[in-house]
């Protein structure tokens, strides 16, 4: 008979912010009760609550995350507490997804989207990391064209929304706007420039070698990482418009064989986590927010070099591209555990990748 | 002693649109009298005036256009128009500027950036066609490296402001945008879907064969045309964003030859008519809106093929994208008259390229 497991626990990291917000929303979809879930949160919102389902959770302490330990653990927040918290889990069973770029370049560390190479997560390990979200859209998007003709160069343009910079994105271009329509002095807001009826260069550093801001730099790492092709040329551009909430990409792929967009269109189709918006109504990021698809739109094929293929992607950025990509993860490693306990396997805490080389 | 020619007269047609008022603003600064000019509109707006330096020009209806026909027209109209102009202008030793498509694809009608072929002007054609304001910058930014480097294929997403669909594209963003902050419904605009919040497809038709929109495709035919490449891969995604005035692109430009960011900079900061855009704060539509370049920042090669450039270029779409190229133009012409003039060379009005192959 398969040995019988303790319920699972979750904590969630981080549960006042957009993501830990949209990881709690999803939770709840999925039917966790709120007595598997605990939220932790920074020391000023220690003792607030958040709603889930009809009641109200308390935001813990992190530190208190070492006493019972969740099974898995959503980290929502940034580096440095994803850091915190696999240091203080260093010596539990618990498995983190962490959404911050801490982890996402330690080999050790599985980055994963599970479209793309869920495979990874059969060794149960026991720090995942989430991409970034543009990453996210990109890679959904294109592995099943990967996969059937391989891929020999990405150019991307992306059509960020403000709210990829958190709560105070949304903030910056509700004030703005606001004072902007009534003809008065533009606030400041957190982006370098007024986002108001304007659009402007990713805010993330700029490497002064390659001219790369820190959004398309992890694009480009992640990308070549996820497909282990480190000398992929993936050429994006990333910019912020004045949108709340989803993203979009104009993306070119140059393919290794010649194609049409019936056989494109008839791959995509049949993708995981992938909808072909239908023609008529133009696909945009507002109007797919909140969806959980990566939303693909305008397959077109180059008349001079049918290897070239456009894509006009949306996607909810805090959805698929960040909570809903995580529970994913939890979701598929609660059934690889389901499965090796049905098989009379176990997993060694100690050979499971992760925590060593993430400190 | 040279010939005396009679006083240039400049008709501008079409003069309450954005693009005519702001031909008007040009030819004030560059120092035209107002006696040298004549106004024209619709029936709807004949006998209304538009302010020109310290006085108003009253609007005269387009057939009077054969009295005294200007010596240059400028066409600041919608292709109908143009082609009505045109007509009326047949028997005249008028010159028509054309803002509209109506002439561009018109072997006989020169399609003319003058960085880019102005030698075309040489001949002092009748009718010549400004090209579609993105194709402007396009080529404006991109043409110095084509002389340089050669040019093997271009991809490049654009961020086009509203105000590229004249007054009313202002109108439903000032509107929409209004109703959104303010929680009413949302009124209805131009555009097929709300502009405020959210960016689309440019609104022109798709054509159902190649998946491209008209302004794609307008973007594809021009280039090729005013290159001479005529199997140049050119694959542009044309979007809408919600910025009043000034269009952006993300270019990514392969040539023949591999280059460095240094090379790339050095050739574009001696090309004419450009600007390449000051380190430190970032290079945004709204910012240069009311300025004469096409400016250029964010130069950057792709690590993996040195033949792979990036440009992220910036251009208010109605001054040089559409009102100040066409001023150029004429300005080159009156330039080349006195030349010809000075030179005892004349030019007969039968042998110049135009009319008979547009009507």
């Amino acid at each position: 008979m398969p040995e019988q497991q303790p319920p699972i626990t979750i904590g969630v990291v981080g549960a006042r912010g957009l993501v830990g917000q949209e990881a709690l929303a999803i939770l709840h979809q999925r039917g966790y009760s709120p007595k598997a879930l605990r939220v932790f949160g920074s020391s000023r919102s220690v003792g607030l609550t958040v709603p889930y389902a009809d009641t109200e959770l308390t935001l813990e302490p992190l530190e208190a995350i070492t006493h019972n330990p969740p099974t898995f653990v959503l980290c929502c927040a940034d580096g440095a507490t994803a850091r915190s918290t696999a240091d203080l889990l260093s010596k539990s069973t618990s498995t983190i997804i962490d959404n911050s770029s801490a982890f996402r370049m330690i080999p050790e560390v599985p980055l994963v989207i599970p479209e793309v190479n869920g495979e990874q997560l059969v060794q149960q390990p026991r720090v995942i990391a989430n991409p970034n979200c543009s990453t996210i859209m990109l890679l959904t998007a294109l592995n099943p064209l990967r996969a059937a003709f391989g891929v020999r160069a990405v150019q991307v343009s992306t059509y960020q929304a403000v709210s990829g910079a958190g709560r105070a994105g949304l903030e910056s271009l509700r004030d703005q706007t606001h004072a902007a329509v009534q003809d008065r002095p533009i606030p400041d807001g957190i982006f370098p420039v007024p986002c108001a009826f304007d659009v402007f260069e990713h805010e993330s550093a700029i490497d002064p070698d390659s001219g790369f801001n820190g959004e398309e730099s992890k694009m480009i790492a992640e990308s070549q990482r996820i497909w282990a092709m480190p000398d992929l040329s993936v050429l994006p551009t990333c910019v912020r418009v004045p949108v709340q909430r989803a993203h979009a990409q104009a993306i070119t792929v140059e393919l290794n064989r010649t194609v049409s967009v019936a056989t494109v269109q008839d791959i995509l189709a049949r993708a995981p986590g992938v909808n072909i918006a239908p023609p008529g109504s133009p696909l945009t990021p507002a109007s797919i927010a909140g969806s959980d698809e990566v939303h693909i739109g305008r397959i077109r094929v180059d008349p001079n070099d049918a290897r070239r293929v456009l894509l006009w992607v949306c996607c909810d950025q805090i959805r698929k591209g960040a909570a809903l990509n995580a529970v994913q993860i939890m979701n598929r490693l609660i059934e690889l555990r389901h499965q090796s306990s049905s098989s009379g396997r176990t997993t060694s805490v100690h050979s499971a990748p992760g925590y060593a080389s993430t400190s």
